[in-house]
């Protein structure tokens, strides 16, 4: 049974399916396990957390298994040839739009921030050159508190679920979880615009998680043929109206965001292949490695034509972003320690930041909760504390004086991504400060980069701006507007990295902006803990294959470092929104513990007969919320066997169940009906549709007395495990084969016992889940974490 | 039930097998289906063919189920956190030392072949510049001969599976294939000398599939420590004993194999992920990454310590192997012509390339079956042949003058590893042809990929090598020495990716070198069919990022027309080895078939009782070659069943009931045995060994009387699937969850109804064998073969 709905949100839910559960079982069914009324209140439920933004209503499982009932399978059987290169050339074709779009959004995205924010800045300068000070401080914060008023007011008002990083609700999704309204068409324009407007007023966060979530969106709209209420009915697509596909193209979509925010092709991919996507196929790589690479190809092109000068302040950056390839790394083996401080500094440094970022994002979410004042209100309050320090801060370092040997037109500069900014000194000197804090996020990547200028930032500047940026960085995430994380650990990384290599100077030939770098990288393993994908990201971004061996050992050190003491700002945001993921491993404490044993703690199983009465059917399915009923029958003696033989027809998944309720194909008489029947009443596409609501189906009191056969339409084979299977193999099975329900049968073969003990859906898999259900179970958890 | 010995090689066992089915059932047992003679013969068996050096004798498939059986969990419930710390410790240090002794022993190999082949060449060359050309031929064809005879004696004789690249029955380990003898310490050895050997000698092959099967040789000694016979009895290992931790090292090791022979950490991870691994976890995506980033360090301090110039004529590449960065990439709209002909190219010529490869394995099969001599002799051949044509060919072609730009010590040169070789011309004149075909094949690769030379390479020249390449690529990799497929596609790619770029000229601003690179990553694709791992090995070999995105185009080009042709090459190879590799998707026509009516078509299952009699088992194993027992009982009625109620107990492994019976666990009466009992007689590493023959165990006719208590030491949760599951899902879950075997179990639950439907195993699921049992399905497999 399966997937009751977050007690978080609708508690009242499960408690219904409690007070009902004598009634809903049909005395004419077959016996089924008492009802142990002693172990009712041990249900198992979901995690009773839940984050801003995203309200957790009812969370729905994927459903990946192949299901074989007649209807799908004689639609199958009939697919020739061609519809099969329909299929495949579709699939291309959708691969090749989901590149194109994200790539054309993606510069869109760029342009719009990059002008706004550079305008803004430019601006600021001018008054600051007229020392108006408090001039350019009002217009500043005022241009901010608008951009992110206006970001923060989309999110609240038309897409909550579009605020923060989105990844990890990707993520979810690509596990087998219905993440709901991830990937609707409000969310998109939503999370472009609030992003644009979030970026551009200076807040501490960046556009590549959004960028993410928006190629996601645009895959998952491509694939189910346009947003929810306006679908194209294109014959073609109702090849991809199934989870397995979606998954694939919501893969590809990931992939792109990221490939389009690092313009990293190959870093995309493995992103989407390491952090994002559960499953993954040799097939699938390569489909999502042809949608990035017509990612790149748009990029370059779009950057190609606004290298002309026709884009504004945009395209400065070329098609790598972070270019350190000039420098000749030179290291020896002396250099591993500095490399190796850089390591654990970062694993130190995101744990801890982990660990802070959870405890802010508790405490937004209760403030959040208060409403949507509040939550525009937090927003507005940060956005004004990062204008005042922004702004403030540079005044309170010295300025520098000018190296001799830069030429005036490259120190000092006014201009809007030019390092060794003037702010306010005299002429030929610099404020070395304000280089990194009046300039777009970009720009101060770019400029804490920057190679062969070792003594550009002095250690007082360095320190403040990685303090600055660490306190901005755990406040700004929870607020209410579209948020990515990469870009405030690169800042924070990078400020403590040329920190280290000003004091490791003497001992190291590395430069200070490969430092920078390497800081970044270790920060992004600590907090991010992931590996490979970083570090072709890092190498994509940098275009320095030489500096590839160290940024190796960095991620390697600081994951370790990290892992040892929390697991990543993903999986801790996962957590606090309370979606069901089901982990790579099963706990070790699973073993002792059969899903016999967790059935037991669950409402009995609610079954139906091959040939049911319409009442039954309508009763069972508006008292409970499962997702599929098993089908069970007594079988006939002629079949040779004994008298009170039983089969397990298969299970039945509730949607279709209402589709038959919606077409009234219901039978006078109880008899088996002829497939073509079925295949005359209910196209395929029909059934593929998920969302059925039983409240919209009418059933006249002639018609509840009316039967329904259900064989047709029930999938034959669902996969099943034996009442003695240990939690942790039947969680193998479930995720490696992605299931929705897993059929638990007994072990006996005998007359009289019931032929199936129970279903196991994801939420019963999950450990918090299981161990609030057993608490005896919580003693060896805690023992055994150490596995 | 599971894993008949191959037919072809021992076609006797599946007779003896039927003849004795009547006897071995036990008349007590409960009935189970009964033997349907009419389908006696199509007995499923596995691909008769088998290819050059590959004896397939026995293959056995790899068991990744956990299992669950009481003296395992009580185990894995005493192991201490201490033995949890110890565990994971040591994963990290064999991942260390896999990553160390890859790289020591892909630089002794670098070393010795560099060297080897350098000095022969270098005195061929002093034989020409004394215009004694006979005497140049007899000593390089001479040398050449031994080198060969000494590659091919030590793989005839020695270690026959270390003939070829060996990575398909790496790929097919990885699968869960137990390809036989090849893991061994003799074949390492022998693939380190023969390897070594084989390339010295000019023979047109690589070092890098060996590489690759060094390291997962070095990985799987390591885990297993030590060879077969003298293994290291160290407590720790044994928790390495089990199959999965097997397979996480072995993927650990090719990696690093990949890593040593490109010097391309990233692409060695992509390379064991894409193209070699079946199963993948983050978890291991990380410690492979860490395996290759120590091959990296060790390989950049070996040439660091070979720059000085102590390590003869190796060291001079550097750790990028075919630098092509120097050159600026500059690239429009229109040159995405040449890029998507190159493209074409690639994959009609890969797959090609394919075909022909295909015929000619199976000749040359034919031939080495003939025995040890023939082998030796075809190898010879080659060799000769192939040295006549590389000192022969260049005589062909005129003399080129030097550019007047180079400076004298540039062109000509006579050095080992230049650019423009004198060979017979006069001075002043070098020979474009001998530039590349007297030259190891690492060097004829920098050359003709270097990169601003577009007047150093005449087409004339070029088209003898390209057809040159061609024919030796094709004769050369069946012949019975270690022989890697990368070296001579990357030579024939380059060849005709250089000639377009001749033809191109007046069109395009893209470098002919480029243009070389291009060829090769093109031809790649075609024949291999790697998408991302094969881009980012091409990114570390050249250290150009700006060429990734044609580089990308070019890649998906070649392997879309590649694969509207036939398989890639290794797959091809896995095909005429016989192994039983299960594909990742399932066919089309395996959802009409349901597991039920295919373990209809195999002998009936030979189960086993709970507490069985000794002669009984001794009878069972002697007279099958199943691997796995199910152990089925009648439960007695006390339960509160119904008469005639029965029970899977589980699955018992013919290992653990060898090790029962060597150990003479027998009991004097009928009963049922305490936990204790067990631990006391056996220790969970005596459990885990595979190795066990029914034919070292004697057992009186006393003992034949007793009993054994099978419970304590049965699997007690198999995985099971219903008998009207389709093939297709079954094979879903076999291959995901990575099963031995699958029990079948009816969907009637009922008195009388036998508990056990069959066991499927690996070569049921096998799509030929299947076809063979059922050829009715070939007729709908071929209609259906476009999905």
């Amino acid at each position: 049974m399966e997937e009751h709905s977050n007690q978080y949100a609708e508690a009242a839910v499960p408690q219904t399916m409690q007070e009902t559960g004598a009634e809903e079982r049909d005395p004419e069914s077959i016996a089924l396990h008492q009802p142990l009324l002693l172990k009712r209140n041990r249900t198992l439920s979901s995690t009773p957390l839940a984050m801003v933004g995203a309200k957790v209503s009812h969370i729905e499982s994927l459903d990946y298994e192949i299901n074989e009932n007649d209807l799908f399978m004689h639609d199958w059987r009939s697919r020739t040839k061609v519809q099969v290169l329909q299929y495949v050339f579709l699939k291309w074709i959708l691969a090749f739009l989901v590149g194109l779009l994200t790539g054309i959004i993606a510069t869109l995205i760029n342009l719009a921030t990059e002008n706004i924010a550079g305008y803004k800045l430019l601006a600021a300068v001018s008054f600051i050159e007229k020392e108006r000070y408090l001039m350019g401080f009002i217009f500043i914060a005022g241009v901010n508190l608008l951009l992110t008023a206006s970001a923060s007011v989309l999110c609240v008002c038309f897409a909550p679920t579009a605020a923060g990083p989105g990844i990890p609700e990707i993520k979810a999704y690509l596990n087998g979880v219905d993440t709901p309204n991830m990937f609707g068409a409000t969310i998109m324009i939503v999370k472009i615009f609030g992003s644009i407007g979030a970026v551009s007023a200076g807040l501490d966060l960046g556009k590549e998680g959004p960028l993410v979530h928006i190629g996601s969106c645009i895959a998952s709209l491509l694939g189910q043929g346009g947003p929810d209420n306006y679908r194209i009915k294109w014959g073609w697509l109702r090849y991809f109206n199934n989870d397995c596909d979606q998954r694939d193209i919501i893969t590809c979509g990931a992939a792109s965001g990221v490939c389009a925010a690092f313009r990293a092709p190959v870093g995309g991919v493995l992103f989407a292949l390491e952090e994002v996507a559960t499953w993954w196929r040799s097939a699938l790589l390569w489909r999502t490695f042809f949608s990035t690479a017509i990612v790149v190809v748009v990029l370059r092109a779009f950057i190609q034509i606004c290298n002309s000068g026709e884009c504004g302040l945009f395209g400065k950056g070329g098609l790598i972003m972070f270019d350190v390839s000039t420098v000749t790394v030179t290291y020896h083996a002396w250099d591993i320690i500095p490399v190796a401080v850089i390591g654990i500094i970062g694993g130190v440094w995101g744990s801890m930041y982990n660990y802070l970022l959870d405890k802010i994002l508790r405490l937004y979410s209760l403030i959040n909760q208060k409403g949507k004042v509040h939550k525009l209100l937090l927003s507005l309050t940060v956005s004004l504390f990062t204008s005042a320090c922004l702004y403030g801060l540079p005044f309170l370092v010295e300025c520098t004086p000018c190296n001799s040997s830069l030429s005036e037109s490259v120190c000092p500069t006014n201009e809007g991504s030019g390092n060794y900014k003037k702010f306010n000194c005299p002429d030929g000197h610099y404020n070395d400060l304000a280089t990194l804090l009046l300039a777009t996020n970009d720009d101060a990547v770019r400029n804490i980069f920057s190679t062969n200028t070792s003594a550009e930032y002095r250690p007082l500047s360095l320190l403040i701006f990685f303090v600055l940026y660490c306190i901005l960085g755990l406040f700004t995430l929870g607020i209410a507007v579209p948020s990515g994380l990469f870009l405030p650990i690169i800042l924070m990384g990078s400020a403590y990295g040329r920190l280290l290599g000003i004091a490791m100077q003497s001992y190291t030939s590395i430069d200070q902006g490969l430092f920078a770098v390497l800081g970044a990288a270790s920060l992004m393993a600590g907090s991010m803990r992931m590996t490979i994908s970083l570090c072709v990201i890092f190498l994509e971004l940098t275009n320095n294959l030489l500096l590839l061996p160290i940024t190796m050992i960095v991620l390697l050190i600081s994951k370790t470092v990290g892992d040892s003491f929390n697991p990543s700002i993903y999986e801790i945001i996962l957590h606090l929104k309370g979606l069901p993921f089901l982990e790579a491993h099963p706990e070790p404490w699973m073993r002792n513990l059969t899903v016999g044993e967790l059935a037991d703690a669950k409402p009995p199983v609610v079954t139906l007969r091959g040939i049911e009465k319409v009442d039954r059917i309508v009763e069972v399915l508006r008292n409970t919320t499962h997702n599929g009923f098993p089908v069970v029958e007594e079988v006939v003696p002629p079949m040779g066997l004994a008298v009170g033989a039983t089969e397990v027809h298969g299970l039945i998944l509730r949607a279709h169940l209402v589709q038959v309720l919606k077409k009234k194909w219901f039978l006078r008489e109880k008899r088996r009906t002829e497939e073509w029947e079925v295949r005359e009443k209910f196209t395929s596409v029909e059934l593929a549709e998920r969302e059925a609501k039983i409240e919209e189906v009418a059933v006249t009191r002639d018609e509840m007395e009316m039967y329904v056969d259900l064989h047709p339409l029930t999938n034959r084979t669902p996969y099943t495990v034996m009442e003695g299977m240990s939690v942790a193999k039947a969680m193998v099975l479930f995720r490696q084969v992605g299931l929705r329900h897993l059929l638990i049968v007994p072990k006996y073969e005998a007359s009289g016992v019931p032929p199936l003990v129970g279903i196991l859906t994801r939420q019963d898999l999950i450990a918090y889940n299981i161990l609030n259900a057993f608490p005896h179970l919580t003693k060896s958890a805690g023992r055994e974490k150490g596995n």
